[in-house]
């Protein structure tokens, strides 16, 4: 058995596997209320003008601004109502000096009129209203394409889709979009220690019930991704080969949990030609990736700090996602302590303002991701921060 | 046309709804990987100790720790090694005064052992290892239930469930739990002026592309619901009232847009017995709720402001679902002017510590919408924020 001679550090294994990972060409077109959370394959420019038309802000009266220039409490100016409209109609009148047309919220504006008064600063009597102040050009209006121009790219390829771009889009007489394909991840679990039903017998000989299939799927399911699971393999070079060859050959990136060190059966490494294989990141020391392949530690712990370390970022990379991770300032209520030399991903509890970190060591304890909610990173350079520092916490 | 007698403040509405609405009972009983996302509905305790075994933390030697006391660089203690074991295996051996035992990470303690050696540690020959420094009692050993005792709840009712959570059951030998079904949200959406379909001639005339079905359906996917579409309906009465009759013996919850205020067209509220009908909420003031159904506006920018200020915490509230909203600090990079007397929603975009108010204003601006990716509330005492102070911002 041997250990990593150098270790990868974590900046730069980074870079490299995202320079070798490619952006997925393939697109689909989907109805619009299927598109959540996919990502936008090509720059959406708007057909229309939003509001199409210049258009009432308010429930009110349009008039011509200068009428009412004069117009005070003490001395009202008098105007006509010569139209009525609701919701969705259009008045064919044409609002001349000392004419009104009655309107609501969204209407079109009638011809010539250039302003709204609202309903409540008037007195109406019979089909006279009172303006009692006055309103400039313009006022109370939503001019045509103030909102949206028309040919304006509204949004931009790579954008997950949020419900409120959904709305846009269709807002804009949008009903399909062209999505991309999501990314197929294979998922392989190894080792021969994991057992997949509860059975005290087993346990109490030194197996484990496996539990890294259903986190992977979970998190590729979250980061844009369709997991595909390949199964849990025992440590059998020709079984666990097989199963890589099958995924690579059906998916876009492929994880492999298991087997990451140099154990003597620690088989993955060798059907794949490793860009890197030993990091400075903690935990998840033994990570290694090359031919779009993730070769990844066994306790579900470090697999989920090589998740968000690496993996995240090479499924928003196959996506074509315009990704950014959610980091929020908080101030630590403990102290971090660090190695010099590791890239440190420290779980914590983040809740209006202020981190906790989990406590919890050891790369077996999952309880401690159960309680968290976002992570620290420490770099290499740095021995970790003291309580009461403000620090970055990145939120899952 | 009446207006509002008297608006509700926002925190005194958001209070009555939070009473009036009721936690669904039903739960159904799904495979651990069909529920990410969805809400458990019972304490989860963990059947087993975890790990089941005091287990090695490295690959190593289990020794007992008293032999090496005694070991320095200078002169190495010699033990015997009776076994060696692979992941999953376990060791019928007895490690007595002088003895090892070869073993690999997650492997059970053979008998006796009490603390192991990691292999980097020690000069190999043969069937002798030589040890250079001492081992504490229980160094590098993960003691049976250290992560989780048996008994203990690991999981609470009303947890939203994450990739890890899964993990974490999986692990504790969980295969299917019980998640409470999904809110089913019934969406109805009024108004004369809607169109459907693309129609430059019916927008030239006043029409307007609906856009609030498609945005209601993604937030109630987001927060815990299920959407069931009842169409748009014209501003006819009862055509409106068989929608909403429909509506509500089919759902927990109803949101209707369009015809909240007073407008003789607005006949949302004729069919509702409102615990409450206008806020002071800003946008989104003609807001109304009773008998488990909202009353909306008809823009899109106020229906997003009325979900994010009331409708999500009544999905929360009927999914059982142990809901906070994240809340960032950031540094406003403009001021925030505010109405005094208004609960004031005003969109951001949130970045690296920063919040920039999204300039655009009229409850028309879906773009707006679009641009900002959380939220800043203005609470009724207050006038505003000026530029760089530190403001909460809510994250979508």
């Amino acid at each position: 058995m041997r250990e990593f001679k150098q270790l990868t550090p974590y900046r730069k294994a980074l870079e490299m596997m995202l320079n070798d990972i490619k952006e997925i060409e393939e697109t689909e077109e989907l109805p619009l209320d299927e598109t959540l959370g996919r990502v936008l394959a090509e720059d959406i420019e708007s057909p229309i003008d939003l509001p199409p038309f210049d258009r009432s802000a308010v429930d009110g009266y349009a008039v011509r601004a200068e009428d009412t220039f004069q117009a005070r409490e003490y001395s009202p100016v008098e105007l006509e109502v010569i139209d009525e409209i609701t919701a969705g109609m259009e008045s064919k009148k044409e609002v001349t000096n000392g004419k009104a047309v009655k309107l609501m919220t969204g209407n079109k504006m009638p011809k010539s009129a250039n302003a709204v008064i609202e309903q409540e600063k008037v007195k109406k009597e019979g089909n006279k209203i009172y303006v009692l102040r006055p309103v400039a050009p313009g006022q109370n209006v939503a001019f045509k394409g103030e909102d949206v121009k028309k040919g304006e790219v509204v949004l931009k390829k790579g954008q997950i889709l949020r419900p409120q771009d959904l709305g846009l889009l269709k807002g804009i007489g949008i009903k399909r979009i062209t999505v991309k394909r999501k990314p197929k991840v294979g998922i392989i679990v190894t080792g021969d220690e994991l057992i997949e039903e509860p059975d005290e017998e087993a346990l109490n000989r030194g197996k484990i019930l496996e539990s890294n299939s259903v986190m992977l799927k979970g998190l590729v399911r979250q980061y844009f991704g369709e997991p595909v699971f390949y199964g849990v393999i025992p440590d059998n070079e020709e079984l666990i080969g097989r199963a890589i060859e099958k995924a690579k050959r059906e998916c876009d990136l492929v994880l492999i949990t298991g087997g990451s060190a140099f154990g003597e059966k620690d088989y993955a490494h060798k059907f794949v030609k490793l860009l890197f294989h030993g990091c400075s990141n903690k935990p998840g020391r033994p990570i290694g990736y090359g031919e779009t392949i993730f070769v990844m530690s066994g306790y579900p712990v470090a697999v989920f700090a090589q998740f968000h370390l690496y993996i995240k970022y090479a499924l928003a990379k196959l996506a074509g996602a315009n990704y950014k991770p959610m980091k929020v300032k908080a101030r630590l209520k403990e102290k971090v302590p660090s190695s010099l030399g590791r890239h440190e991903f420290v779980k914590v509890y983040y809740e209006d303002g202020k981190a906790y970190p989990i406590r919890k060591k050891g790369s077996g304890i999952i309880s401690a991701l159960v309680g968290s909610n976002g992570y620290i990173e420490v770099p290499e350079d740095s021995e970790g921060y003291k309580e009461g520092e403000e620090v970055w916490v990145t939120l899952y």
